[in-house]
C-alpha cells in the first residue's frame, strides 16, 4: 500500500452554530454530536472538490463507509456558540483515508475528530480500489497532521 | 498515577432494537450513534453499580466528562436488528477510567467503543479526583481488554 | 372512506430510560427526542402485531411514511428518568393510520406523540391502499383517543 | 388575553445542506430531523432580532419551553439537498407565541413546522408573562401565516 502526496489548499471552514438540539443536560455540545459535524464539514470539502457525497454511487460505483472515529475533546462548547469546522486529509491510500476535522471556537480548540473513510463497491458487497479520477481530486484537498494522541490513550499506558 | 485493579463481575447486557431513527440512508445504522449506545450502556451498568449517573453530582460532588471516543465499525447494521450492548472498564485511575462497550448482534461483532471519562469537579470547573467510594464501587464493574487498535489507525501507519 | 373498527388489546409499553444524549441544555429531555422514542415504541407494536417495520417492504409491498406529527409537552423528563412509551391506534383507513403515544414516568403524562403515517408504494413513487393482510393485523393493534388539544393550538386561537 | 400585532420584516432564511446524519434508512431526512432545523431557524431569527437563545436567561430571567410541535411532511429531502429553514411567528401573546418553520428546496415545499413556544420562570419554576422589552423586539420578527390542517388531521376525521 503506498501513501499518496497530498496537495495542500486551503477551503473555507464551514460555520456551525450550536442549538439546544446540540446539547445535553451537562449544559455544554453532547460528545456525540462532533461526529455530525465533522461528517457535514467532510461533506463540504467533497462538495469543494466537485464530488459531492450524494453523487458519489452514480458517478464512481462506491460508496464511503466510515471504519473508525476517534474524537478528542479539548473545552466544552454551548448554546449559541459560533464553531468553525475544518476539515482535511491526514493521510490517503489506494483504499483508505484519514480525514481529521478541526472544531474550533475563536483561537480556542474544541474538539478534533479524525475518521477513517473506506471505499465500498455496492454491487460486490465488499471493499474497493478508490477509483483514479476520485484519488486525483481527493489529493486536490486540504491537508491536515494527525491528531497527536495524549498519553491517556496510548494503549501502552492502559494497565 | 497508578493503575486499579478491578474485580471482573458479569452484568447482562443492554438489548437496543435499531429504528429508522438510527440509521442513515446508506441504509445502515448511522456511525455517530454507537456513541449514543455506548453512553446508554455505560449508564446501565453505573445503575447496576449503584451509582446512577442522574446523582453522580449530588452524592459525589463529581461529573463525568468524555474526554475521547474511539469507535471501530466492524459489520453494519439494519433497521428491526437487535443488537447487545456489553460495557467493562479497560483501565481505572484516580483522575479517570477508559471504557469499552461492545455492540453486537449476536455472535457477530458490530462496533467498539471506548470512551475515557474523567472526573470533573463542577465547583472548581476543573478535573479532580474521583472519590474513593465511587472508585470502590467502579472496582466491581465488569472488566474488558482494551481494543486491539488495526494497522490503519496506528499513527506510524499515517504518511 | 371508511372507518375501520379495531379491537383493543393490551401491548407492554416500552421502557426508556433518558440519558444524557436524549437530554439538552435547559437540563430536560430536548423536545425533538420525544418524535424518536415515538417511532421505537409503534415499532415495538408492530413488531407484537408481526409485522416488524423491516420486513413491510418485503412482505407488503409497501413502506409507511410519516405525513404529520403532533407532540404535545406536559412535563419535563430528566436524565435516569424511566419513562414508559405506550402506543395504539387513534384512527386507521385504508390508507393511512393515525398512532398515538403517551409518554409517563409513573403516574404523570410527560408528552403526547400522534403521528399520521400513510402506505407508500415504492415501485409507484406514490401512495397506495394499505394491503388487507396488514389491515388485518393493524386491527388487532392496541386503541387509543385521540389527544386533546389545547386551547393554545386551536386554529381560531391563532390571530 | 390579547393577539399582539406584528409588524412583517424580512430575514435570510438558513441554508441547511442534507448530510447521512439526518436521514434514515427510508433514503430520506429522518422526520425527527426537522424539529432541529426549525429549532436552528428560531435561533437565528432570534438572534437577528438581538435576542439570542443563549441570554435570554441572564437578560430576561425566563427562558423559552417548547409546549406543542406540529410538523407537515409535503415531500422528503435527500443526502445533498440544500433546503432553505425560513422561520417567523404565526401568532403571539404575552405568555407564548407560535412559530412557523417553512423548509423548502428551491421553489418545492418540504415540510413545515408550527411550535408553541411559552415563557418559563426557571426561579417560580413555573409560566409566566414574557417581558415587555422582549415582547417589543418579538413583534418585530417576520409574520407567517398558520398553515392549513389537512383534512386527515382534522380531529372531526378521526373516528
Amino acid at each position: 500500500m503506498t501513501a499518496v502526496v497530498l496537495a495542500s489548499t486551503r477551503f473555507a471552514p464551514l460555520s456551525h452554530e450550536v442549538a439546544y438540539a446540540d446539547t445535553d443536560a451537562g449544559g455544554i455540545v453532547y460528545h456525540g454530536r462532533y461526529v455530525e459535524m465533522a461528517e457535514r464539514s467532510r461533506n463540504a470539502v467533497l462538495k469543494a472538490l466537485e464530488v459531492p457525497v450524494a453523487e458519489m454511487k452514480a458517478r464512481y460505483g462506491v460508496l464511503f463507509i466510515v471504519r473508525a472515529v476517534h474524537a478528542t475533546y479539548h473545552r466544552p462548547a454551548l448554546v449559541g456558540d459560533v464553531l468553525t469546522l475544518t476539515s482535511g486529509i491526514v493521510a490517503a491510500y489506494e483504499v483508505r483515508a484519514t480525514w481529521r476535522t478541526m472544531v474550533g471556537r475563536g483561537d480556542e480548540r474544541i474538539c478534533d475528530v479524525e475518521a477513517q473513510i473506506a471505499a465500498f463497491d455496492p454491487v460486490e458487497g465488499g471493499p474497493c480500489l478508490l477509483p483514479e479520477d476520485l484519488m486525483a481530486r481527493l489529493r486536490a484537498a486540504p491537508r491536515l497532521p494527525p491528531v497527536r494522541q495524549g498519553p491517556a490513550m496510548r494503549p501502552e499506558a492502559v494497565t
